[in-house]
């Protein structure tokens, strides 16, 4: 597959898909036993970030089952923008027939027509297929590709009374 | 110490900041042997991007010696926004003071402020002091802390000729 062909499965979301995505969003942290907000907290959400320019979502499928979020932002080291794929998500019964590699590949060109020279995007080790799927399609945790030093993702929450507060006191 | 009040050497970036950034990031990319812009460059695009509400960088030292780059987006799964530490750079000549922590600490007091609910960080493996760092201040590559998943940073170069095909052609 060459990504300047997205499947023709993928489409870019518009301001009418803001509950499809929220759905879809719910179900991937139900699925995961994650909390979520509500479908209709989500869609209030996600259809302020349709407005935006640096925000694009994607949806996979004819009655959507599976979407990816990409950010875009400003680059510091080069012209254009990095992108992050910060979602991506495939409805269980909907799986293994192409639409994560679609929305992968259409979120590809379409960052890389939107001026990205980089997409990032943040992967949990016990997550094979998305890795398998990653690293398919050239992304790698090695900085620079293979060779070079591997890359962790860290987070840190600001949530609750202790978050401005080193974990030693220090 | 205490993030709610932010090391006195630390400050804000404004406008009249772009060309020091510029020159921290050049100096930056120059002691790890990466490619950099020039600083008239750099200069341009970070006086483009302190334009931005989107975009914070901090200073450190009375002469700066030390600089971080926030990055913040509206959040899709909590209200407020989620941060992103892309830069953090303190002189050799400058280290061992406390700046890098200021910086970090000014950093997480800046975006809780700003209404984030998380911030995340890529961060090399061989780069200890920085992982030292970061978790000293409650950073974690477990997704929701100690006892979730190893988290990797996945990157994908989308320029060059081969950026819109996959490795394998598949």
């Amino acid at each position: 597959m060459h990504h300047g062909h997205p499947h023709p499965s993928v489409r870019l979301a518009g301001s009418q898909d803001a509950r499809c995505i929220a759905q879809l969003l719910h179900d991937f942290n139900n699925e995961f036993d994650e909390p979520t907000p509500t479908v209709v907290l989500l869609t209030r959400t996600i259809a302020k970030l349709l407005e935006r320019d640096d925000f694009v979502a994607f949806l996979a499928g004819v009655e959507p089952c599976g979407l990816a979020i990409l950010w875009l932002r400003p680059a510091i080291w080069t012209p254009g923008c990095d992108a992050t794929l910060a979602e991506l998500y495939v409805r269980p019964e909907c799986r293994r027939r192409g639409l994560g590699a679609a929305l992968v590949a259409t979120a590809l060109a379409v960052a890389a027509d939107r001026g990205a020279s980089l997409m990032e995007v943040p992967v949990e080790e016990s997550d094979s297929a998305a890795r398998r799927l990653y690293e398919r399609f050239g992304f790698s945790r090695m900085r620079g590709g293979t060779e070079g030093d591997l890359m962790y993702h860290y987070e840190r929450s600001l949530a609750g009374s202790d978050a401005l507060t080193t974990s030693d006191g220090a």
